[in-house]
């Protein structure tokens, strides 16, 4: 982690201001691990089978990229990070969520994640369905139940329905099952981009609008200008990952390379060719760091962890 | 339908009154399919498969006891019917998805589904798996959405907190867990009570609760005397789906008959005997009634429903 945060912020200037930035970087992503153990339902308590799953997806490592874009965002806004706590972890419940969803033979059939059996294998196949149907409900729990958030109702309720708007039909299932109908099948660059925008796009990009529901005094320009920051480097994040399964091996991945083409998926690199993939990446981080131009410094967190999506290799 | 209800206001007592009952529960069907059918998205909209799957798993029939419990909960608190149309929805979207989760290969690998082959079956396992969980999305998204209660971000708040409380993982999701660790084994009624609190209990009771959630006037007592008619009704609910399981035949339940023997289930006629179980069904019946003492003439509605509960056919 500190390694990538290191080369992250070498593009971004001087070395003490890279080293800064590592230090925040790593405290923020055990801010994580602390919020998301805490939120949990303990493994001891009844059903614990059912705990104990809901655990094991959640806190079985992971990146917490959407969950550290909750806090950069929140920077950029000015906003303390306790208040961001309940939506940090129920971005990365609904992803823990939809990965084991994803990883069911039904689906994807995939026996590895984070380097480790998916959930299906590590329990039983009607437990990992209910662990997952039981992590999309605790999101929407923890945030309606933030005792931060007990006398803003109003704030509550605009995060339930960002939301719901980003996991629904129209959001990141929908993007799942276009996915899915997509394998096998000649896709243009278009549906490509249209998929991914709901399947990965659609969380990431909540994860940045949920930190600006925080602050409904907001200007409608800084709101925009966040939400283009937030789509761009949604897509880049699923540019990057289909580069990635092409040029990483399964222990750095912690997930089995090459699935896409097994699969037979629509890929970027199998679209516009490696090179060209690549550089499209760095042209969305580009596009990307331009929107954050309105919050000139205090955007930095949410450059850092830009960087680190379009760098990342793993 | 007219027939059940018939036979229920019997038991209530003149024939005018029955055949007002009969006239308002068929009216409140008949709004609950159309309300259900406005908020699904519609079929023809991207990803149709998806659409359809969810159509069809929430359209296909079926009692509507959660959305009419609203309703008639609603109704007793003397709230206009427009008001709860998207929790009546959403408390329908939960348990539609509950049931294609349910029917899944790796649950209770079950066929028939009121009356239709299982989602699965209609559609495929991936397609049924996501339906289900873009349902579960949309039960919290109608609920946060509905224009009638913008300007109300409070009882928004109450109404998810109370519907994620009852699907999650120490609610309905906790009591399937449950339901499943239980078969095969031998369980006592103090067990087989907490499992059907949790499994059916939770969420008729949050479609109850619901309706008082509405109205954050309410009185302490009254509300716990609704909660109360909830728990017993509830149980009484489940009690009478397992006598169902033995009494009936699969052509009037829609589902398969004996599903439960078959499983292995731990059941109350299993545990009771079917006569002792028979009595049970209408002990909690009868408390459940006694809740409702303080709302006097108002919890008609609710009488009506209840009646129904515990003397249905399927």
């Amino acid at each position: 982690m500190a390694t990538h945060t290191r080369r992250t912020l070498g593009h971004c200037g001087s070395r003490t201001r890279a080293v800064t930035f590592a230090t925040d970087t790593s405290d923020q992503a055990s801010t994580v691990e602390t919020t998301l153990t805490r939120l949990l339902p303990p493994a001891d308590t009844a059903p614990a089978r059912l705990h104990e799953a809901m655990r094991y997806a959640v806190l079985g490592g992971g990146k917490r990229i959407r969950a550290r874009l909750v806090y950069a965002a929140g920077r950029t806004l000015g906003l303390p990070g306790e208040r961001l706590e309940s939506v940090a972890a129920a971005v990365e419940f609904i992803h823990a969520y939809s990965l084991i969803h994803d990883d069911l033979p039904a689906m994807d059939d995939d026996e590895l994640r984070r380097g480790r059996p998916t959930a299906h294998l590590a329990f039983d196949e009607a437990t990992a369905i209910l662990a997952g149907d039981a992590l999309q409900t605790l999101a929407f729990g923890v945030i309606i139940n933030d005792p931060r958030l007990k006398d803003q109702p109003g704030i509550r309720a605009a995060l339930i329905a960002t939301l719901a708007h980003a996991c629904g039909s129209r959001g990141m299932i929908g993007g799942q099952v276009l996915d899915m109908t997509s394998e096998g099948r000649d896709i243009g660059l278009e549906e490509l981009e249209h998929v991914h925008t709901l399947k990965t796009g659609a969380l990431l990009r909540a994860s940045v609008i949920m930190a600006a529901d925080h602050r409904p005094d907001l200007a409608t320009e800084q709101r925009d200008a966040l939400d283009l920051f937030a789509r761009k480097i949604g897509l880049a994040f699923q540019v990057r990952d289909d580069v990635l399964d092409i040029e990483s091996d399964t222990a750095t991945l912690g997930k089995t390379q090459g699935a896409d083409i097994a699969h037979e998926k629509a890929t970027y690199p199998a679209l516009l060719g490696l090179d060209a993939a690549r550089d499209y990446a760095e042209r969305l981080y580009v596009e990307a760091l331009d929107a954050l131009a309105p919050f000139g410094e205090r955007a930095e967190p949410l450059r850092a962890i830009a960087a680190e999506i379009v760098r990342r290799d793993h």
